[in-house]
């Protein structure tokens, strides 16, 4: 029998209970727009991220921290909250050195539930940072859980089209007996060639498409355009060097 | 806009709750084997198939009914109950003109919890009776639920290939925007033409196959075999004329 690690997927954060997440590294997947978000700010030089779950929070933190702070609903920058969760607003020659405080709805749930779970590491993950996911999860040889962040706990495709896009890349180094990471990658592997046609046909798409973040979108399922590994660290998402 | 009823695949129990069962029908859908054994029984001219949850349930139904008790665990018929989870054990010769109680875990937990959250009306689907369900899912015009009995609460491959299903043959008759049906259309279409051979690669059949039930598998996901429509009534599924 192999010797390879565990390597699930897990569709919604509803369901991760079911899994043991001792001496797991949880990879965190908010597809549209948490994690590309925050590896595209890391890549440009943040030093830190810090998400957090609620505005309250995220004013608070940005108050001690002297972060920039940052979050949405329904595709406006919050009241109260400096800037938005698009990827576009965090280039190098603005947040090159600086903390940014992240609130999000979705994926920051995730992050905490994995935390609380007894993961041993969480990372995030998301197209523009899909190698150095790939190549960290190789070179630590640990149990992976996939987590998707999905949509207030209901299944999303985008998130689950990331976890496939893992999988086909790593899947000779870990043994998978998981019918969700099955469906990740046949679904990776059937629309890899035409993605940017197939997340309009995904709900997130019509919700976010309608506010003009079609450019977002796009960017957030293009593969390495900020690649570093995001991970977490007493509160802090910082770059694993 | 479109005054289609609204159509939405839920791929695991724990999510159910998630979405508004008023005014709904909830297709309960557990393709190794339950609902494929309900048809298969029903269409033999089973009198009714009285769904439980508990071995001890099954057998003081059973006495009760003067019905055939049946029931695995790990592939063997459990102590206690006469007959197994294989639809090749209802034959006519058989079951004709009896009551079945079944006790199940991931269907009949499904269905209760439907039946629970205000669900209009309950009825099975499985590649068996997909046409009659389809059918029928036409003629209601009303909300639909495909109810995904998945295994102990984790996502799996064959109810989401038979959501994938109905919803190739229903769509036109539904607003659908819904990312796991989306999903469940596409593995369906990308496997349709290999079920046999796609089903080997599942969680399920790796579990089943070890105890040599390989054509009852294959059975389970061969269409409209047993096509009838069964509907819960009072406790019992009976076939809907």
């Amino acid at each position: 029998m192999s010797n390879k690690p565990n390597l699930h997927t897990v569709i919604s954060p509803r369901l991760l209970d079911l899994y043991d997440l001792s001496d797991s590294i949880v990879v965190v997947i908010d597809v549209f727009r948490a994690t590309s978000t925050i590896a595209t700010a890391l890549f440009n030089g943040a030093s830190r991220v810090i998400p957090v779950d609620s505005v309250d929070q995220c004013i608070r933190i940005g108050n001690d921290t002297g972060g920039i702070t940052a979050g949405e609903r329904d595709g406006k920058v919050i009241e109260g909250l400096s800037y938005g969760n698009s990827p576009a607003e965090y280039p190098r020659s603005f947040i090159d050195g600086k903390t940014l405080v992240l609130t999000t709805t979705n994926g920051t749930k995730l992050l905490h539930k994995a935390l609380q779970s007894g993961a041993a590491e969480v990372v995030t993950g998301s197209f523009p940072n899909l190698s150095a996911v790939c190549e960290y999860l190789i070179a630590q040889n640990k149990p992976v859980i996939l987590g998707c962040s999905a949509w207030k706990d209901k299944f999303n495709i985008e998130d689950t089209l990331f976890a496939g896009a893992v999988i086909q890349r790593v899947k000779e180094h870990f043994t998978i007996h998981c019918d969700s990471s099955l469906m990740a990658e046949e679904l990776y592997h059937l629309h890899k060639a035409d993605m940017y046609q197939f997340i309009r046909q995904t709900t997130h798409w019509h919700r976010l498409a309608s506010y003009g973040l079609e450019k977002d979108l796009e960017y957030c399922v293009t593969e390495n355009v900020a690649n570093v590994l995001p991970i977490y660290r007493n509160g802090d998402l910082v770059v694993e060097k």
